[in-house]
């Protein structure tokens, strides 16, 4: 059985895989960025392997070497290191999830495959079972991503069959602007300790309100600082504040966005905010272009992306 | 130029077409239909020939009458009454709006042409220009559904657009659930007194919590008292009870979704809250069994949809 | 009940709607458009007011106006004229199948409607039998295009009940790739005398082997005496004629496939070939750029499309 | 350099990995499939661990085990055995085809990566380069599938790059019904003796008569024979009996597609057709209910599968 695990809350960042020029991994400057999440942006959770991470374009041993030195470089200085598993094999899916539990991970979180896809809830639940009792003292998340596996079953629907057969489930990530869906999760789960973990960050506030207890995303990496200063202004029931920062963060978010955004542009902005060299990501992705980086460091400085804590309520342009 | 409006706010119904059993129109329940509206549900502005109203399966004179039925009716009860005139036809659609402004409706409401698409914003703007420039005096609202159009042009991408070429524009119905997309429509005009009314009714509160400052939909037709009650507990700052009313919401629609739902489960669902015959649909779409009518009135009934008012922060199962 | 007609076979042009550069509906150019589709092009049937005469974008009475010019000046010249009638609105469409068939028209052919959209095919099949009885003596013609309408109901799937229910079915327009449907439908009805016509243009070849009995299509009111010559070549069993005869169109679409093609494409792709000015597209389209129309023509003259005439088996540059 | 091979052609069986009820592989029955292709089928060619051997729910480990197997047992019997050795890591994939060049495979296959994709064609060449490039003494293929990869890059777009930087390139998997993308790629590289491959068995036809050189699907497993008798009838340029043969396995396509089609059926027709257990698939997929078994043998013995080789020019009922 599942070890007693305090509930998996608050900010959790979805690590980039650091690579070198050559598109190996960079093992040595996951210590420091370690210190970085933890001082600089105050995020002490990470979701490691997962899409942002590249998780899928590394070799099975590669992820095991990757999940290794987080959990390594991570200990006495995270709260919770969860791996994410998932496979289009059942077989490597559970190589992974007994991996993660000897290393001495805090969870286990599995993508529905996306391949051939399951037909029904049934079938999806027992494909997460059979990942699930691989590692079965470790909590297991879900990781509901329908945009990008194609799955389109609702997670509500999917929670009864879950709870039922997965002794260790703790919670869910959902990457999903569905909050009929999300919100009835939370709402036919309000007994039980689970965690509710939104995953588009650039909407995260409006998932807040429907019960969120936390949030896994890429942006977290380097614009945790200032999305923990919105879970505080909400905490503290200050709306108008928590919108202020919801705003700010969406118009950087919303810049991006039509540039177009995904790992290869997370990496190069992570460079840019953090200082860590990334490096470039593996193919099928590409490295940006200088020309996005150049527009993105301008747009970076106009929104003082360094001090703005000192947004108050009614505030209108707390980012520039 | 446009009369100066005070702003569209709070709930807007979305009008369904009251028909008889052979498909016509049944005007005669209009009057009634507005007094349940304005007594029973304290909705007092109303958007006519929508999607909900079946408007695009009726033809231009029929469109117009229906219009007419409920301005009349409505005068001296209603607060706004907001009529939809997209059509395929940009002529159809200019001579909805010059209909509208003779019967002194209080505004219009376009969605994107969606068989043949505007290729780029500029042409969608142009298009929605021609339709405005028809009905000069009254304000317009852009009804952006991505979802039934096809046209994916984000409504924030929009705007400048709109504003720069339609000086009428009072505001935005946006049926979608990218609240990345909304809060960016909201942040960027917040100093202009647009109506930013959301379209998801579903997820109200999360769109909220971005800014919305109305919201148009088919439920508030038959719980718009219950939504009134959330966006109080909203306007109180009482976050607690307005998820209260929003899981309690969910749980009826979310049953709903199940089963489908559509314009004809509207209808049947209207029928059976309010009294009030709304007939059959009209081909392309057939009216729900009598299997469905039954399921849903259980569920009403075990929700206890009547009675819901001494909902208190904390309090965990609000319907039943 | 219809009268019986000649199955409808061979080459059916699409009609363009011609436009004046205000967007108004040409009608003094229908009678040379007439005799260029017959005297050049060896086209004698015509498909009026489909999605390539921008239907949707007219106003009822326009579309009626439009349809009785073809017929007028068609008289004597044309062998059949087929008027599409499909609406989102029943009635309208009901209205227009009466008037086809009041001024003479040879046909009608109605789409699924697309906004509300049918749930099963019962439904679609009660909605075009609404229609069809409005034109008790026309012959009636079903436009499967699935892409546009979303509705996916399988063409195979419905021709039983069509059969059963519509007595004046007549055949059917096929606008999409899967052939398996396609091969199916012609299969199961090979004993009666229906029209299976195609309208993918650039792949012809591929449902002639399946057995569609013509085609309909934007591209054979200027690529006609071409695609006529790869009939007559298939008609002949000279296959490797027929194929390049095939590829040899296939370059010119593909050239314009990677530019962009749709209806305001092929209005200045006719203009150029046939020297009918065809005017703009209506809005939600609009004209094409003068650098596509140069691009068109170079490569109109590249390929020689004015004379390729001498082509024989195992010649495998047939255009240049 | 890859060594000269003879242009691949005819049909390519694509193998199902059979396995225990317990869902491990069973090599035991390899042997005897084989001799069932070659023997019964008339089979010659293969396709390893691709979609229908459920090759991406193998582990790495497996998929070689598997490979070699097929060469194994293939040997002497086989004309080309071709592993497809796509994946999502290109690492792993680079030691899947480092491992095909090592037990002497006549080819490997790829398919483009599909959960992050590539932004566009010169990413897609350079990742497939990369994979050519481990095993260079091998003839490659692209494996082209976008309705399940998601990646909508035409294949007409990308052969001049593949042509460029891949020399091993040697030929197409195509599994899609665009034929102006497949006849472009046909057209434009006439001169050279690539394979192109058509992968929609129900409509191999139409693809046939675009200058289709061969075909790759999972019915050949057990409609070889009878797919044999229609390209036999294309050649000698019996186009009746040909559309004969593709109207009879289009009936039974159709027949199954209704009932749901995918890799589970596969095994169970093959199990049923050639007496050799293939056992059930492994997650996420499920065996077939037995009904679905029992609807499929019925119709496969109502078409009378195991004799229609007097099928005539003109003769209506080929398989009843």
């Amino acid at each position: 059985m599942a070890s007693p695990k305090r509930r998996l809350q608050g900010l959790v960042a979805a690590t980039i895989t650091p690579m070198t020029e050559h598109g190996e991994i960079n093992f040595s400057v996951i210590g420091q960025y370690v210190d970085y999440l933890v001082e600089e942006q105050g995020v002490k959770n990470i979701f490691v392997n997962g899409t942002t991470g590249e998780g899928l374009s590394l070799s099975i041993s590669e992820r095991c070497r990757v999940a290794e030195e987080w959990v390594t470089r991570g200990r006495n200085k995270l709260d919770q290191i969860v791996i994410h598993v998932g496979a289009l094999s059942l077989k490597e899916s559970q190589e992974l999830a007994q991996h993660a539990a000897k290393i001495g991970a805090d969870g286990i979180a599995v993508i529905a495959p996306f391949f051939l896809k399951p037909w029904n809830k049934d079938i999806l639940v027992n494909f997460l079972k059979e990942v699930a009792a691989a590692a079965p003292a470790l909590p297991f998340y879900y990781y509901h991503i329908p945009a990008l596996t194609g799955v389109k079953i609702r997670a509500e629907e999917l929670l009864d069959g879950i709870q039922e057969k997965i002794p260790t489930f703790q919670g869910l990530k959902f990457s999903d602007t569905d909050l009929l869906d999300f919100g009835q999760c939370v709402d036919q789960n309000r007994q039980r300790q689970f965690a509710f973990l939104f995953g588009v960050d650039e909407q995260l506030l409006s998932a807040l309100v429907m019960g969120a207890t936390g949030a896994v995303g890429s942006t977290y990496n380097y614009l945790g600082k200032k999305t923990n200063q919105m879970l505080e202004a909400f905490e503290r029931k200050d709306f108008s504040s928590a919108l202020n920062y919801q705003f700010c963060i969406q118009r950087f978010i919303n810049f991006v966005v039509k540039l177009g955004f995904g790992v290869s542009q997370t990496k190069a902005i992570m460079t840019l905010v953090s200082g860590i060299p990334m490096g470039p990501p593996r193919l099928p992705l590409q490295k940006v272009s200088r020309e996005f980086t150049d527009h993105v460091e301008a747009k970076l400085k106009s929104l003082d992306f360094l001090s703005f804590t000192d947004l108050k309520d009614g505030n209108l342009e707390p980012c520039s």
